[in-house]
């Protein structure tokens, strides 16, 4: 068995935390990963200390030498858990990022993992050694140092695991796995055992913060199994796997929910072909991520745009459509922050009809009024007034059942 | 002219002291330095911060992980400076020891430096970029992080300005240079312009711990003038290079002394070969460092041996003595705490005459006992009571008119 497990910053963010963490690498050891790859994220609060530092010189802080400091952070964790397994008589060695030949393309700061030269540490791994490696961060063709940015250590983790053909990638946060909604908004949520990737997808895109969008793409595509577990609570966690197909499954797996919506609806644009664009063109030029858009036709020869932003993106949006109203030739520009959204997600919606109407339903009778609309094949995405989505999520998690096991 | 400027752990021990350097590096360039490439140290306390964390693991941590845990100290600090030097328009790139090509060979914690692959480094100076370079540290031949103990950092800075054929090495600490004594104990003591290896060496032995033995022994090699000069005020430092013969020299250039020695002395052992090593083999296996070391016949047939310890391996030292006092048959083993050396240093010996004389006449007119006396080529060390150091040194320079350029 070839398991990598991969430890947040939380999971790593003190001494003590590092002594348990080895403890953790010792019993799977003791437990059939005979063959065991560890990845570590900065201590907690190390990173920020680091930023601050930089920060403290100037607000624009050259990119490669950022990415040369904050890698220094995992390097020192990656250091001390091997320097703790070692004490416990683990032959265990910390590796760079470098070291452990994650080669990378991209900017500094936002690198992307080009190919893992894995052989050192196949060897490593071989002699029943444990490599401890640095999680986020990488070399590029010019040896400079780079970083993977934002979700980056989970996908070091999750590309290791490919590139070593692992039986498992473990990544270890501070939740217990992926529940059917948020237990702060409905108590009776159940932890999932089993999820699948596109599941996952949709639940982590729409705010379900526990694994990045970009790891789980990675080991969608090389079919990896990844479990998400605690490192601080006992517990089998959630496992990201395939769909099983053979498998009886309910229509709907969970409820994601985000708050932090806005709405910016453009109306009275003279419809002609080019209209999508010349609105979200320059949106997406100013690098504003845009999340439901719905297009409708108002009145004979003219079409109303709707779309949400981010609440921190809001202002400068709102700026960037007035700017654009004049060439456009729409009548008003609107905008309303008090939105957020609210999802059911689940692959046996394709072959369950009647999710839509039930929802639509549920959410009538419990006097949620929906704004905006947007499906795909696994998920039915609402946008709602803010002050009513907490009602709308109990709602609909009672309403599908998602208390009891599928 | 290319010139390898290097900052200790004082000198980079704060984001006001990073901008202040900086400013020195620009001031540098602009002074005709068009090559430059810049050495530093971690900043002043995080070593030891990086040590505590991994002691309050375990007191013995594993020496490579060690390392690769401390070496992060100068990787922070090699950022920072090029981060600042950026933002003052000088194109700089930090390196880590094994971007920067230091290979090494020995143990860790004590690693030697081998080779430099200074290619890319090269290829930057020509460019007019600036290299921040992290002392201290290197890479094996296996890839791993190495550090080079003790000292590393100006050897570091001394071997780069080798590898590139630097014009001038200059090492930035939180003193002025090297001086006649130590002022606090001489206030009349001056700064030296000009002193050659052989004196740095004997100075930096006695406990002048301005530049450690190790840079002075490389840069005496290569006959790379080494600057010592201070990051926190003005002035020209002084100059470190060979012995200028054409210059009529003064018969002292200065006085060292250390006041934390030990003595032992080991009485009445029957007198035969091989006495020396049977005393001080079993110390040097202990790793003990002998300092002084006299050796006299004391009566017919038996002899008495004396040599000097540091404080800290005094009880050590003493033990192993009396452990061995049967074997060598030895009549008695005395030892004192309370004793300290002092040095007359200088290549103008080599010429004047006398020198030792007056020394010695000076030492009694101001009622200094001599217990041992110890001679070299450049040097004339006594060994005296602790308490009567201060006035042993202050007679002395007063005596060869240290106060007044030679």
């Amino acid at each position: 068995m070839r398991i990598v497990q991969k430890y947040g910053g939380t999971s790593v963010g003190s001494i003590e935390r590092i002594r348990h963490i080895a403890g953790l690498v010792a019993a799977a050891r003791a437990d059939g990963a005979h063959q065991l790859v560890v990845v570590v994220s900065a201590m907690g609060g190390e990173t920020n200390r680091l930023l601050n530092l930089a920060r403290e010189l100037t607000p624009t802080p050259a990119s490669r030498e950022m990415d040369a400091l904050v890698a220094t952070g995992e390097q020192v964790s990656a250091a001390l858990l091997a320097i703790e397994l070692n004490r416990l008589g683990i032959p265990a060695y910390s590796f760079t990022g470098s070291q452990a030949g994650f080669f990378t393309d991209g900017p500094h700061s936002r690198a992307r993992i080009r190919r893992i030269e894995s052989s050192h540490l196949q060897r490593r791994l071989d002699r029943g050694e444990v490599p401890v490696v640095t999680g986020f961060q990488g070399v590029d063709d010019d040896g400079n140092i780079t970083t993977l940015g934002r979700g980056g250590s989970d996908t070091s983790a999750v590309a290791l695991a490919v590139a070593l053909q692992a039986d498992r990638c473990d990544i270890y946060t501070d939740v217990d796995g992926i529940f059917t909604t948020d237990p702060r908004v409905v108590p009776e949520a159940r932890k999932l055992t089993h999820i699948c990737y596109e599941e996952m997808l949709e639940l982590a895109s729409l705010g379900a913060k526990v694994l990045q969008t970009r790891s789980v793409e990675l080991a969608m595509r090389y079919r990896m199994p990844v479990c998400l577990r605690s490192s601080f609570t006992d517990g089998a966690g959630t496992l990201v796997t395939e769909e099983e197909s053979a498998m009886e499954r309910a229509a709907v797996t969970g409820i994601a929910f985000h708050r932090d919506e806005a709405k910016i609806t453009v109306r009275g644009i003279p419809d002609h072909p080019g209209i999508a664009s010349n609105v979200l063109g320059p949106i997406a030029e100013a690098e504003i991520n845009v999340d439901v858009i719905v297009q409708n036709v108002s009145e004979q020869g003219f079409t109303d745009m709707t779309f949400t932003v981010s609440h921190e993106d809001y202002t400068t949006t709102m700026a960037l459509m007035r700017e654009l109203q004049p060439s456009l030739g729409a009548r008003e520009v609107l905008g309303d922050t008090g939105i957020g959204k609210v999802s059911l997600v689940g692959v046996g919606m394709r072959s369950h009809a009647g999710v839509a109407r039930k929802m639509f339903e549920t959410l009538a009778n419990n006097d949620v009024n929906i704004q905006m609309i947007t499906t795909s094949e696994i998920k039915i995405t609402v946008v709602v007034e803010e002050a009513v989505i907490d009602r709308a999520v109990q709602a609909l998690h009672a309403a599908f059942h998602l208390e009891q096991e599928g």
